[in-house]
């Protein structure tokens, strides 16, 4: 018997379309918020109730105090935070539990914790979890004790922002004259990001494999693992493909990184849904990197092979139910994997593309997904993170899942804006995604092969087209030195 | 490796889409067949390559002849025959076999064996499996033995065509007076239809469970069963919902059942997919209804369950595969949930509603599948069945599931035409249905309850639709009597 009567879900497009449809399999009443640009969103359409949180395209989702205000106007006894904006804000979480208002996702004592990098390696350190060799907060050190810990660590090394996340406040150094430069300007995009330039440093692990394990606790200390996701093709620290399990790796490591994950989560007091995220190296040595404290936008990839509905699992916990599912109970099976269609040309070093949808087919059939929030017709903003649909495979082999991915790519028609879909064909077709050999350096150093193969489904005038690959190939080049 | 490299595909609209992917999936060329009214039809465009067979609407899914010639002329090295139109038609299979063609499915012989259900039923006998008490041919009886036969069986019998199919040829017979009419028309209704006047008798099972075993048997004696599907929610003997696995029965009695289907299967030398279709009594009795020596219409609740493409799996070995699964192998995973979506007016004693669809948003997101030969802007020719699609929900347990196949079917959107969507989602709330506790005679038990409940999104006047349900349930009380 679920209490939970109503939930606000205090984010947008796709993940509030998840929540949403989670919710109507509860029988739970959903209320949508949005700013005015996002009016049209079918996040807004299909909820039971929604609200308009400002006209701002950004801010109204990060407003704390309007948004419990809704809540407790509308009677939500619950929110569910999604991923990005405020779901890893311990303030959000915290405004949630004075208000008496359930916040589907850990304590906000558990999201400080996590959130702040250098008391979670602390926290991971103690309590034998491996990580990578680093430091402590960095900020009072002068340059000579700097370049000693660089020196003590081994270059190369990368500076990271202690409250950052997304790929920014990162810089790699990889020897000893670029490392003042380095991390003042970490510094500087920290607290302009974060509003927090505490900085630490890591050894820097070369092209490793990204694997993080799905982790699921309920209020009374029961914590699981649900595997793990391998996500090393990314594209400048953005996740491209998510696939579980995790293609190659040996059961017996897959074993002790569960048990790792596990730990982790239960060294800070887990409940919910959250994902340990791991570094694999050349020589399956692998290293904690950061916990995330929420819904992860590859998560499905996890439902699919596990068969465990994660959004519904989430709001039972945060109910209060008892997770009746054991280690035991959690056998993947097959594999599955996500891609993320973004309106990006890739033809332009990838930037931005909203505009009006023309034709819209998503891919249909067997062993096939989509979770998205567009539809014909809808015009993409251009406010927001440019992902339009998650399009999820699933097969009994990874070989298998390859075909049927491209199968789908194929079929799948978003018309009148330019979409990463004939970008991600060319992953498909190369021998490295088809072995399951790769890692996070994959997309940039394979750029080149994967601009060759995309088809330009446009047609753009050619010499337009061959001028924009040869500027984009010497960028690359550039960037690589 | 598979040597086949082009299938033909002799069917239309949903199934031959189904089987164009798994074409795709396999890196298979794949040919379509259309006749005029079909032009349009999605699995013409997706093919790699598309043929006319005719003007006629029906004639040239039936022309073996004709399809052979163009499988030839197109060098495909292979028919899948989907179901309905030839996939039963021994002779079809026996032409592929002379003309050097691979046919995907059971030998010729096996199909003119199942296909005749004297034969089959007197082989499964001999084999150990359970059959309904009934008789041989009785053409040739005087109407005082026919009436002998009726009395040591025990009223009510049903009278059967042995050529028959997909609910034409029976007549049910509750008493003695009315079995001479029943017989001449049952004839009558057979030579009409099979071209086969042949008719026998069986003992009625009242308001039984349909349920139905998958098989898998490849080229070298190897068998499997994939586990049962209900199938017991039909209208005037065609199904409607049907459900992997069945709801509600032992796991002991599953498991006596699987033995047996992989007997029946055994028995005739199966080969490729097939069903055995059981009959189950009140009193956990079952009996060996027939066989179908084809893929069935509801295959996907069985691949969702089971994580088996079987449409792949029938190229696979009609490629000479030997199967690579145990019966140890299959361990079926939450349940899975088919509803047939088709082109009917429910207020109008389910006439069909053929004609242009408006706008066409299929369901999307998580535990949906839409197996599919429709668009926007589509016209639904009047020609054919009138399925439009197959909505295929999954979830680890039977109630979620449920409840997720009430919010897809909501959000299912196909306008302009009459559809059973709004009578898919009464069912979805009954309490029955909720339960899993139902039996063949739920639709016409419930009619009443179900057309109340069943919304008219097309809004029509009032009293059009007052006086239409008013007639239906005349119609249906009459015809109860």
């Amino acid at each position: 018997m679920i209490k939970i009567r109503k939930i606000l879900i205090a984010n947008r497009a796709e993940i509030a379309v998840r929540v949403i449809r989670a919710c109507r399999d509860l029988y739970i009443k959903s209320v949508a918020v949005f700013t005015e640009p996002d009016r049209e969103c079918l996040h807004v359409k299909i909820a039971d109730e929604a609200y308009r949180i400002g006209t701002d395209a950004i801010r109204g989702y990060l407003d704390i105090a309007r948004i419990i205000e809704i809540a407790k106007a509308c009677g939500a006894d619950a929110i569910h935070p999604g991923y990005g904006f405020l779901s890893e804000n311990y303030e959000f979480a915290k405004a949630c539990e004075e208000a008496n208002i359930i916040f589907i996702g850990p304590k906000s004592e558990v999201i400080y914790k996590m959130g702040n990098k250098n008391i979670a390696r602390n926290l991971m350190m103690k309590n034998g979890i491996p990580v990578v060799p680093g430091t402590e907060k960095l900020n009072d050190l002068s340059l000579a004790q700097l370049k000693e810990q660089a020196e003590r660590i081994g270059y190369p090394v990368i500076l990271k922002a202690s409250g950052g996340g997304g790929g920014r406040g990162i810089r790699v150094v990889h020897q000893e004259e670029e490392l003042e430069n380095a991390f003042e300007s970490c510094k500087r995009e920290a607290l302009a990001y974060f509003n927090n330039d505490e900085v630490f440093m890591e050894k820097y692990i070369v092209n490793p494999r990204h694997i993080e394990f799905q982790v699921l606790g309920d209020n009374y200390g029961n914590i699981i693992h649900l595997c793990e996701r391998d996500c090393s093709i990314q594209r400048r620290h953005q996740k491209v493909v998510e696939i579980a399990p995790c293609p190659g790796i040996s059961e017996n490591l897959r074993k002790t990184m569960g048990v790792t994950a596990v730990a982790a989560a239960k060294a800070v007091g887990y409940t919910n849904a959250g994902t340990i995220e791991f570094l694999l190296d050349d020589y399956n040595q692998f290293y904690f990197m950061e916990m995330n404290t929420r819904i992860q936008v590859e998560h499905p990839v996890t439902e699919e092979v596990t068969g465990v509905d994660l959004i519904v699992r989430q709001i039972r916990i945060a109910d209060g139910e008892i997770l009746d599912l054991e280690q035991s109970d959690i056998k993947p099976r097959g594999f599955a994997i996500e891609v993320r269609i973004t309106a990006e040309n890739v033809w332009k070093n990838f930037i931005p593309s909203p505009g009006k949808i023309g034709e819209y087919y998503p891919a249909l059939g067997p062993s096939v997904r989509v979770d998205s929030h567009i539809y014909k017709d809808y015009v993409v903003p251009p406010f927001y993170d440019s992902m339009l649909a998650k399009l999820i495979i699933k097969a009994t082999s990874y070989d298998l899942a390859v075909n049927k991915l491209e199968r789908a790519l194929k079929e799948f028609v978003i018309d009148d804006i330019r979409t990463t879909i004939p970008f991600l064909i060319a992953i498909t077709k190369t021998r490295e995604f088809r072995r399951g050999y790769f890692d996070t350096s994959f997309i940039e150093t394979h750029l080149d092969e994967l601009l060759a193969n995309t088809e330009d489904r446009h047609q753009d005038n050619k010499e337009e087209v061959v001028a924009a690959i040869a500027a984009t190939l010497k960028k690359i080049r550039e960037s690589r030195k």
